[in-house]
C-alpha cells in the first residue's frame, strides 16, 4: 500500500488526503431534497446524500490528490444503509484510482480484531466462499492495547498488499492528558512511536517506509518534529491543517527531506469549502465540487511553500 | 443505565454477562444451512444465522443474566447486513428486558466522537425527524485520545440514561505493553483508572456507582484488586473470565464488600458450550441454547463461591 501511496502523491505532487467526513450541514440543500423525496428524512436519505455528496467531491478532485480518506463514523451513525454508503464511497474512489484510508480506529484483541481485520482489509469467509467487504487500502487503528491487537492486521498487509495508520499523537485538545504523560525519560507517544516504528519493521514497503504508519497531528508542530527524527522508515498521516488551526509551517517538520514521509489531511476545508468565507462569493451551492477542487490546489500552494 | 443495571444484577442474583460474539464455527449447522439456501454463501447469510443464533441464545439466558454485550466487529466484518443483524440483536435482547452493552472500543474526537454517540446511544437528526439507531444502553470506549475523546457521550448518559465502559487494563498478554508503563509514582493503567474515576464523578447514578465504568480485565487479578480500591464508584466490565483462562477466584478482587461492582463477561464459554468437552455428550448441536443456560447456571454457581 504505502508504495502505491508514496507513487501516487508523486505523480499528483500533492500530500493531501481529503477526508470525507459528510455531515448533512455540509451537503447542498439540492441534494438532500432529492434524497428526502426518495427515503424521507431517514437515515438512509442522509447515506443516499452522503454517497451522492462524496461522488461530486471524488470527481471534482481525483486527479489533484492521491488519497482519500472516509471518516467511518459519519457514515456508521446512520446505521446499515449508512455503512452501506461508505463501502460505496471507497468503491467510487478506487475506481477513479485514488487511495482509500478508512478512518476507523479500531482497537481490539485476539479474534475480535482478526473480526476487524478480515472485514476491513482482508476477506471474510462464508464456508468455501470468500468475500471482500470494506475495500479499504489502509486503515487507522488505536494502539492503547498493545501489540496482539495491531499483529492481525499485519498479516493482511504482507497478503493482500494493504496498510495501517496507528495513532501516536493526536490533534486534539485533550490529547496530551495520556499521551504526553512521561514515561521514563521518553513521553508516552515517543513510546508508542517507538514503537509502532518497530512493528512496522515486519513490514516494509521498497520506498524505504513501512506499511505500518503513525497518525501524528500538525497542531503539535514540535511533537511531530521529534517523531519524525525517531521514526525515520514510518509514513505519518497528519490531521488538524486547516479547520483544526494547524498551518503548513506547523507540519513541515513531519516530512523527511525529500519532502515525502507524510500525507496531510484536510476535510471540511475541502468538503465544504464552498460555505468559506475565502469561496462563498465565487461558487454557488451547485458549485460546491469546483470549490472544493478550488480549495485542493490552494492547499497545494500553501503546503509547496514549506516543502 | 447504571441503576438499572446493579437492579437486574440483583434480581437475577448474577453478575454474568453473556458475551454475543458470534462465529460461523460456533453456529449450529442445522441453522447456517437454512441460511445459506436463503441467501448463498454470503455475508447476509452469515448476518441471518448470527440474529437466528443469538435469539436462541438470549430465549435461553434472558431469565438468568442481567445483561449481554454483543461484540460489533463479529457482525461489522459482514458490512450493512451484518450491522443489521447487530442492530436487530439488540433490540430483541431490550424486548427481553436485558441491559445491552455494546462492545464497540470506539476513539475519536470533535464531530467524529459526537457522531459515534449520536449513532450509539443518542439520537440522530434527519433535518426535523430525530432517529434511534443502534439503540445500546451502553458502549465501551477507549481512553487514548483523552477527555475530549469522551465528553460528546456525557451529555448522552445524562439525557437518555445511558452508560459506558472505558478501557483501563485489558485481558489481552500484551495489554502492558502501554498500560503497565511506569508514568511517575504509578502505572499508566492506575492514571487512566484516577482518570475514569474523575470524569465519572459527573454522571453519578443512584447507587453509588457512575454511569461511566471500565473495563478491567480478569486476567490480571493484582491489578483487578488495585484498581477496586483506587475507584470505589466505578463499576467494573470484567472480560476474561472462562476462555481467556482467569478463574472465579482471579475476579474476585474486582467486586466491592456486596459483591457490587463487577459485571463478568463470558463469551464462547456460553454460546458455544454445546462444543465444550463438558457439555457436548449432553446436549446435541440442536440444544446448543439449552447448554449456553447450562453453562450459565454454572458460571453463577462458580461465582457465588467467591462473592
Amino acid at each position: 500500500m504505502i508504495d502505491r501511496l508514496i507513487e501516487k502523491i508523486e505523480k499528483t505532487k500533492n500530500p493531501t488526503v481529503v477526508g470525507l467526513d459528510p455531515r448533512l450541514g455540509f451537503v447542498p440543500g439540492f441534494i438532500k431534497e432529492e434524497a428526502y423525496e426518495l427515503y424521507g428524512k431517514t437515515p438512509k436519505a442522509a447515506a443516499r446524500a452522503f454517497y451522492e455528496f462524496n461522488k461530486a467531491i471524488i470527481d471534482a478532485v481525483y486527479d489533484l490528490v492521491p488519497a482519500v480518506k472516509p471518516q467511518v463514523a459519519m457514515y456508521e451513525q446512520y446505521g446499515p444503509e449508512g455503512i452501506k454508503a461508505y463501502i460505496d464511497t471507497i468503491l467510487y474512489a478506487k475506481e477513479k484510482g485514488l487511495v482509500v484510508i478508512g478512518d476507523v480506529k479500531r482497537s481490539d484483541i485476539a479474534s475480535t480484531a482478526e473480526a476487524y481485520a478480515d472485514g476491513h482489509i482482508g476477506r471474510v469467509k462464508v464456508e468455501d466462499e470468500v468475500h471482500e467487504v470494506y475495500h479499504e487500502d489502509s486503515i487507522t487503528l488505536n494502539p492503547y492495547l498493545g501489540y496482539d491487537s495491531i499483529e492481525p492486521y499485519m498479516n493482511h498487509c504482507k497478503a493482500y498488499d494493504k496498510g495501517l495508520f496507528i495513532l501516536v499523537k493526536t490533534s486534539n485538545p485533550n490529547s496530551g492528558e495520556i499521551q504526553d504523560l512521561d514515561v521514563g525519560e521518553e513521553k508516552l507517544y515517543e513510546r508508542v512511536g517507538r514503537l509502532v516504528s518497530k512493528w512496522g519493521e515486519a513490514v516494509m514497503g521498497k520506498r524505504g517506509y513501512s506499511h505500518i504508519g503513525a497518525v501524528v497531528g500538525a497542531t503539535y508542530p514540535e511533537q511531530g518534529t521529534r517523531l519524525r527524527q525517531l521514526m525515520p522508515h514510518t509514513f505519518f498521516l497528519v490531521p488538524g491543517y486547516g479547520a483544526q488551526g494547524a498551518t503548513a509551517k506547523d507540519l513541515a517538520g513531519c516530512f523527511d527531506q525529500n519532502g515525502l514521509g507524510a500525507i496531510v489531511n484536510s476535510s471540511r476545508g475541502i468538503i465544504a469549502a464552498y460555505q468559506l468565507e475565502k469561496y462563498k462569493n465565487k461558487f454557488s451551492d451547485k458549485e460546491f465540487a469546483q470549490a472544493a477542487r478550488e480549495a485542493v490546489i490552494d492547499m497545494r500552494k500553501d503546503l509547496e511553500r514549506v516543502l
